[in-house]
């Protein structure tokens, strides 16, 4: 099924996951994923938080901005491919000037 | 971590899953995901098959296509998303004159 981000309302999530700013997402959700066209403006965040049973791939389309993924910073921009494996923990800070855009898939495995 | 498709070799796969012509693929796999980025030349097409226990997420990054739905055609040019859910059936074509290129995700359900 065709996803067009456009037809989705693109909603202010306040201090998601304890970052900083907004994060604006537009986001398809059934029970085994989340798809979403997200954008921080800068100096916004998401915050730390661990994948519990779901992972997130996240593919960088416009903007610079870091992942922490694990303790370690990772550089993103367009075309950055990210992947945060179930288990594990990241952040997404954009400490750029302009805004980072990033297509996401957060699939459940189970 | 990061994923860097420049990184990882692109192999051709001749009529994947009953398709014509080759498609090409950045592959990056464990036991949960497959995230890739492929590449289908004018004319070439991946064959229709089921996703049992899986799903299948495209984004297309460059160029035009088709996908075939469940029986529905969808059309595709870059910024497209396209979501074949579980125990549902998809195929991708390039009918157009140059390379599709997109970004894919197929996470386990279980």
């Amino acid at each position: 099924m065709l996803i067009d981000f456009s037809d989705i309302e693109e909603k202010p999530l306040e201090h998601f996951k304890g970052g900083e700013g907004t994060f604006f997402a537009r986001m398809f959700t059934d029970p085994k994923v989340k798809i979403m066209r997200g954008r921080l403006e800068h100096g916004a965040s998401i915050g730390l938080h661990t994948h519990e049973g779901n992972s997130e791939i996240v593919f960088i389309l416009e903007g610079k901005g870091k992942m922490l993924c694990d303790g370690k910073y990772e550089e993103l921009s367009a075309g950055s491919c990210t992947y945060c494996p179930e288990g594990h923990e990241h952040s997404l800070i954009n400490d750029s000037k302009g805004d980072l855009i990033f297509f996401a898939v957060v699939p459940e495995h189970h």
